[in-house]
């Protein structure tokens, strides 16, 4: 038998679009002899589709695309995962379902039973759980069809009370298939591959893996769709980060080899892989939203200087605008370095001095101001006055802003809320700062494209005389540890300076971290590359009084 | 027996606050005779505490404040909220449980079996729910003693497979005790008390309801404890908004009459109840962050009035700083009208004219811009013009800016991002503009407070010549309802054209709310009084393509 495997990048509720994309590979399997074809998780409607689920035309549209998808499916089956409504007069009202389509009918309908409800995930708002599972019968395999967290209980994962494969091993599978939508952090790739492969050992089958891929605002799925042999190896690994098509045939799954995933406390690839997945970030961010052209403010810093060109990367260098806003502490090699980079970039680049701009700001307020210090103030005037700019052009023109904060100050609450954090898009919120100076070294592998001097500079908002981030903030390189700590792995104050950590640092960071949670609910969406970003999986109260 | 209902505001996270509080009704029912004192859902930490419940040491606090707690219960009980770790290994790793605290012990802990996982509700992400559950006796009393959802499984409610109240009323109960986090909408109140009169009517049994009470952010709990006798009459009712304590004598509440609360399809006091949710929204959000002071823009429209107004009276008329910022374009009476509301209400106001401002952002930009009309843009320069201004006082004298959009705005993109969308805190931005009116007159019930004028003159966002919002939008009264039917009742566009709304309007309606998801998602907390508010309680993509 002859597998499918349709990694496909869809686009929420466009249903014209995900519709004629899914036949067109189902087109592209039966040319090339294949008996079934497989798509990934909630493939007709696109995931994560948020509320739309809990519109009935919404619903209603998905089941129409179905229609339309089994009208082709003759002499070839494809799997589609959809939602398919509860009939029952009890639970939630829709299934987070795989439907099986053969001979231009809905032959089957398999549900599924682990709904994972953490992080970046809430299926429990929209699914029912089944609790029932059964085997897929088809050209004589018995098919355990899962849909994507079905395989995570394995082992000691304390999350769920139950198990679907055991009970689809009960009934005699003889192939696995798992459909899914997981999205990409830099060190869960090898996790999904070791989960999938210990299932495939422990159940002693092969198993055919289809994941989505492509960026939904926040979340990039990576792709990566595999086969494995019945000994837990990946005989067949697709490509990441792009849309990918393959076929398999069963029968010689079982004579290949493969490797066997090895658990990794490293990514070695992590730095490529936050950059490709930064990348294709922002261009379905872009495609999929209609726009083409992204604006940004350059500062001669490292921040701006990586997110430009990774954007230059992502939607072609003539289509990023850098906006040079020197104001009375900008230094000349600031000016210089961002213009370097953007000639470097071949991007165009404007210069708009603030400093006139200001001052009438400082002179207007100057009856109510007066006899008061320069404080933090007068720094956020200049970082919000770049904004009108910057967001001025964008309005003109139709560029996109994009946000250049970081993951370590968008943490502590360093930036400018209304000025620097402004932006429709945070390209680099979920990359702490010193994985940012990785990327500027990654950018410039083979040849300088970020001057030197924006990396080796030491960092510095340029917003008061001679300032230093080091003058607010612990080092990057000692912050982004206890911040990681904090963020990534829910330590408390406590354990953290358990580990070593200066007691009073640890104490400031994490008060920090949440008495910024108000400038964080306010911000762009963060495109998310770790197991743990700011925005929609990390939902903390802004009124607290809890210091971690 | 005597039972004690505690209608606490709790802060989340800030245990010693809350324990002190709990502790001290404690003593008080103590002293007043009780026999028992019932606090509600999750009280020692506060509800919603969101991700912290993530956190081991929050977790630990939490158990430290009922060790601190219980050591006060002796020649009383109590039942107190907290979450409880869940030591099988499998599941979600707390339950959210009700702790019955006597002799200075954990006597028995009660687990919650429905979470609601749905609008602001995601319970589902921390807690496994209970399957088990047996009565609670005390002096001779069989107690059902449930949380909050655990009642809400009556009649047809299609949410949930099981009913934990069926299983209690088997094992021969004589009281149902039901602490709660229920969070006011404008619609619910009645809806929450025949729940409750029912559940109470089906089991005939008297019960006893304690809710929290008090804002988290965008939540407003709003109190309104109850007793219910045998007949599902409310024979007791505590205040609402506010904190209460009630001592009732479970003997005599048999013989006490009061009301069965009716289906009502309108609240007749839903402008009250809305005014006073905001208003606590407001209080809360200052005394629980630490702030005391506010900042907002005054246009001489009205949005901008009654938030000014509803400020005044939660923070004190002398802690509301209005900034009138004329532009080129603000007509002489918008001025009259703003400086005569802050007069009549008491509250300080400055003016600074935003024009020369304004021309030197197009004098910087005209390079680029010249021959291009006026446009978005220079509205959109105008509004971040005043949020510089309004941000520069806010930082350099401790106001918390308050942001005024409506929903009708918000629902349809019609504010400027970084402009007019500024504010820590929105204090109308679940209230429809129909229902804004509403509040003026009723502001002004007794003496004319807002101007007359402001009422009156067609809505305008002044920032160019002779502007109406009609201009670009529907007229708010047939917009609001076209709104309430796709957000509140999550209708499509076919059902709303069905129901005899004009099929553009209604399509470009929809539209315009669904693309301008990004708007909204970089905007303040929203104080949620309906169903449906903008914010946590609905789940958007931003990249999608679905006209409704």
């Amino acid at each position: 038998m002859k597998i499918a495997l349709a990694q496909n990048n869809y686009h929420i509720g466009n249903f014209e679009y995900n519709t004629e994309k899914i036949i067109n590979r189902i087109q592209r399997a039966k040319e090339q002899g294949a008996d079934l074809v497989v798509f990934s998780e909630l493939s007709v409607c696109g995931y994560p589709s948020g509320d739309f689920l809990e519109f009935t035309d919404y619903i209603n549209q998905c089941y129409a695309s179905l229609d339309k998808i089994k009208a082709h499916c003759s002499g070839i089956a494809a799997i589609v995962g959809a939602p398919d409504r509860n009939v029952s007069p009890k639970g939630k009202p829709l299934y987070n379902a795989a439907f099986f389509l053969e001979n231009q009918e809905i032959k089957q309908v398999y549900r599924k039973g682990l709904l994972p409800n953490y992080d970046i995930f809430d299926e429990y708002r929209y699914f029912e759980p089944a609790t029932e599972f059964s085997i897929l019968e088809f050209k004589g395999k018995k098919i355990a069809l899962t849909i994507c967290e079905d395989l995570w209980n394995l082992n000691d994962n304390p999350l769920y009370t139950g198990n679907p494969m055991e009970t689809l091993a009960r009934q005699g599978a003889s192939l696995m298939i798992n459909i899914a939508a997981s999205p990409f952090a830099w060190n869960h790739g090898n996790e999904r591959k070791k989960m999938l492969s210990e299932n495939s050992r422990t159940y002693h089958l092969p198993m055919i893996y289809v994941n989505q891929v492509g960026a939904q605002t926040e979340l990039v799925f990576d792709g990566g769709s595999m086969v494995f042999n019945q000994n837990g190896q990946i005989v067949e690994e697709m490509n990441y980060f792009e849309e990918d098509f393959l076929i398999t045939d069963l029968e010689l799954i079982g004579r290949k080899s493969g490797y066997t995933p090895a658990y990794q406390e490293e990514n070695p690839d992590k730095i490529h892989d936050i950059y490709e997945a930064v990348k294709l970030g922002i261009k379905d961010y872009f495609s999929k939203m209609g726009f083409s052209k992204a604006i940004l403010g350059l500062s001669g810093g490292i921040d701006s200087a990586v997110t430009m060109a990774i954007a230059a990367d992502a939607l072609g260098a003539e289509n990023v605008l850098g906006v040079l806003m020197p104001s009375a502490f900008s230094s000349d090699h600031s000016v210089n370095d961002a213009r370097e980079l953007a000639e470097n970039l071949n991007c165009p680049y404007k210069i708009i001095p603030i400093k006139e701009t200001t001052e009438l700001f400082e002179k207007s307020l100057a009856p109510w101001f007066k006899g008061l210090e320069f404080d933090v103030t007068e720094e956020n005037i200049q970082a919000r006055a770049r904004a009108v700019y910057l967001m001025a052009l964008s309005n003109k023109f139709g560029y996109v802003l994009m946000n250049t904060s970081n993951k370590s100050e968008a943490a502590v609450g360093y930036g400018t809320l209304y000025g620097d954090m402004c932006g429709g898009l945070s390209v680099l919120g979920d990359v702490y700062k010193t994985d940012v100076f990785a990327l500027a070294r990654y950018i410039n592998r083979n040849k300088e494209i970020i001057p030197v001097n924006s990396i080796l500079k030491p960092p510095s908002a340029e917003l008061r005389p001679n300032q230093k981030d080091s003058d607010s903030l612990p080092e990057y390189d000692i912050l982004d540890k206890i911040l990681y700590q904090y963020i990534e792995l829910r330590k408390g104050a406590k354990e953290i300076i358990a580990m070593g950590f200066d007691s009073a640092l640890t104490q400031r960071t994490l008060k920090l971290v949440n008495t910024s949670e108000y400038k964080r609910h306010q911000t762009a969406p963060v495109i998310r590359v770790s197991s743990k970003a700011f925005g929609m999986g990390r939902k903390m109260p802004i009124v607290a009084k809890y210091p971690g």
